[in-house]
């Protein structure tokens, strides 16, 4: 691909303005926005390809900035359990039996969902994070990657640990960028302080980013309490893990200091509504959490517990959630929603230029079918898609200017073998 | 269509005990479901037509029961405002100028809508329903309807009333069954208690269902007290309209007392998870009434306050309002869903042997397409479908064994000409 104008489109830009073009234009010349605008006579000779895009719907790729992708071969395996169960006695003891080549089929068929919804770039945190740097660059999506670290030794020989550099050596800024690299302690209950200290040094070292759930629910407050004698926010932070560039999923139960913390440390928060709900983990105070400045992005969370990757789900979740719960219809406006599912997203995860439609932003982009009954009548096409609209309606995936996804055409996988896979390995796992 | 095998799909028959069939076989004879099983030598034979639906769900169709269809013309035209803003400064002036044919189309609109995403039966409150009947019959869809009543004269000359009886004697029992009229008193607060008794007499005598607005906000409980020195609920049971087979949309702020004048007045609940919290309503006790044996049923409400009509969403945000606020994912499992948005909903709007795949029952049935990466891989195809599931891969609907829409095309609506016509009613409604 060296030029391509998009033409003729209702563009979302997902700029601070909220701007909408109707009948607008998108330049791309390598992987960048060149042009935005109306048009003028003869800028389809100023490139190589032209799409006559009438009738639908252009706006920035999904950032899904909190994910376990290889989780998907648990999908609907356990619902409608306890938290505790589902964890301890379901999940844990399947993850020991999953291999190198289970989690590389599982992140293939994530990926291909999230694509197909999309989403075009994502956070991930687990185990064979090799495997998952491998599918990403074969379909050339963007992900930041940490090795999921759980230290209840105080030593540097931790294997995961190892992964963790090993992977930073192997995948930093590969794949022309598309690919960085973080380091992911599970959370401040699942290591000790020294084990949390450590990290925190070598994130410092590094200059990269962290992820970290934090606060998910009541229950994990109270162990960090007995663990640590403080909150889970305030333990990162004396461990020294909120001095990076740091991405903390979830936030859900969080007081008024551990607030306070979150926005002098400029903090990133991971807001995944559906998994809060369907875990009954709680409802983050997001608004609360905007008001004060936050910058706060949105996930899905791993399939298991949500039980998709759909991020325009997650966006309208996280919209009704606070208007519910503060029993308020304008608590969350669209224009915020659309801002945290792209480029509060892409600020998170340390993607620079992305998330945007705007000259001089990665054309991660995304062609929504709006020819649909859900979208009629057509009043307002940013309340149109947010409120209304279905990411299975999403036909065309652009990647730093590269079709990823043509009219529903994954370009870049082989759909079927990666459905075979994965149920291959779900029998294998379960029977 | 005389008779029809369905062969080979996974079956969510909805029953009492949520069966579920694999590599199932339906029959289906004139209307009715005459045989279900895993089929037998020669079963084949016995039937005109055989669709092979290896590798598909094959469940009952989902019963909207609580809508407002013609405000699918509003949708999207006013989001993120406080409710006494949106109706008062925004939709009453409006409904002041839409037409009869306004409303037509806007009702095929939503029909459409309904159908492409797996809904049989619907619920409808509104104006100009003569116009909603005829859109009614002649997709094909069963419909229970109501003339939206607010009597704030005590007379019998009301011409909402005049309709209501209209409606009734022109189109109760028509198209072969499909359609049922009910009496729609708005709520409480909209009425006088000299109107609503009026309105519970009427509905006595023609031993019909009747359909109301309760307890849908702290500020209508607030209003009813005010008005009638007791709780909606309260006030409806004193007006007499419990005491017919009645169906309660909201239930969102009741008491203990309210709770159980349900309970003994046998009322069917309708929970609308999307609009309660888009217009930020609340949350209703619906673990509560299920545990009391309440019979709930799920509806999306009108399309300007939801902004869609897909039954599946609801189903989602159902379990998972429920999760959340109790804070225990197993407040509602995925059965208990199931049946909400299907049996439940057919008993409450008085359908006879609908919303269930068992023979004797009606076939009203949808096909999905499952071979999409989320409902990859297949561990529990009830969870696949309720916590993964994407409505708009309802490809196949039958209504009293009569196809409606076959692999995708609507085969008793033009779709063109319903979204041309629609948006034209928009423009001239809104410029």
């Amino acid at each position: 691909m060296m030029s391509l104008l998009l033409k003729g489109a209702y563009i979302i830009t997902g700029d601070e303005k909220g701007t909408v073009i109707d009948d607008g234009y998108i330049g791309i010349r390598e992987s960048i926005i060149d042009y935005i605008g109306i048009g003028y006579e003869g800028i389809c000779d100023r490139y190589e390809r032209v799409w006559n895009l009438k009738n639908k719907v252009v706006m920035p790729g999904f950032v899904n900035a909190h994910n376990h992708s290889a989780m998907t071969v648990f999908r609907n395996y356990a619902d409608d359990l306890k938290l505790m169960d589902w964890l301890f006695n379901t999940i844990f003891p399947l993850e020991d039996k999953i291999t190198a080549k289970d989690a590389y089929w599982a992140t293939q068929l994530a990926i291909m969902e999230m694509i197909k919804t999309g989403t075009t770039a994502f956070c991930d945190m687990y185990m064979y994070m090799e495997e998952t740097a491998i599918a990403v660059s074969e379909v050339g999506i963007k992900a930041a990657l940490g090795r999921g670290l759980q230290g209840d030794i105080d030593t540097k020989d931790d294997f995961r640990l190892k992964e963790s550099i090993n992977l930073y050596r192997n995948f930093h800024g590969s794949n022309k960028g598309r690919i960085r690299v973080n380091l992911a302690p599970h959370s401040v209950y699942t290591c000790t302080m020294t084990y949390l200290e450590m990290v925190a040094k070598l994130a410092w070292d590094l200059n990269c980013e962290v992820q970290i759930h934090l606060s998910e629910t009541d229950d994990e407050v109270r162990k960090s309490v007995a663990q640590h004698k403080m909150t889970p926010t305030k333990a990162a932070d004396k461990a020294g893990l909120l001095n990076s560039k740091t991405i903390a999923a979830h936030c859900v139960a969080v007081n008024d200091n551990d607030l306070e913390i979150l926005v002098n440390k400029k903090v990133n928060v991971v807001h995944n509504p559906s998994s809060n709900m369907k875990l009954g983990s709680g409802i983050a105070p997001i608004k609360r959490m905007i008001d004060k400045r936050i910058n706060v992005a949105l996930g899905t969370d791993g399939a298991s517990s949500n039980n998709g990757l759909d991020m325009l789900t997650e966006m309208r979740n996280a919209s009704y959630l606070q208007k519910v719960v503060l029993k308020d219809p304008t608590a969350i406006n669209v224009d915020q929603v659309i801002a945290m599912a792209t480029s509060n997203g892409a600020k998170a995860l340390g993607f620079k230029n992305t998330g945007k439609i705007v000259t001089g932003y990665s054309a991660d982009i995304i062609v929504i079918d709006i020819e649909k009954p859900w979208y009629y009548p057509r009043h307002n096409i940013k309340s149109s898609i947010v409120y209304s609209g279905c990411s299975k309606d999403v036909e065309t995936v652009l990647i730093d200017g590269e079709i990823i996804m043509e009219k529903g055409q994954m370009l870049t996988i082989d759909e079927e073998k990666v459905l075979y896979e994965i149920q291959r390995a779900a029998d294998d796992l379960f029977l």
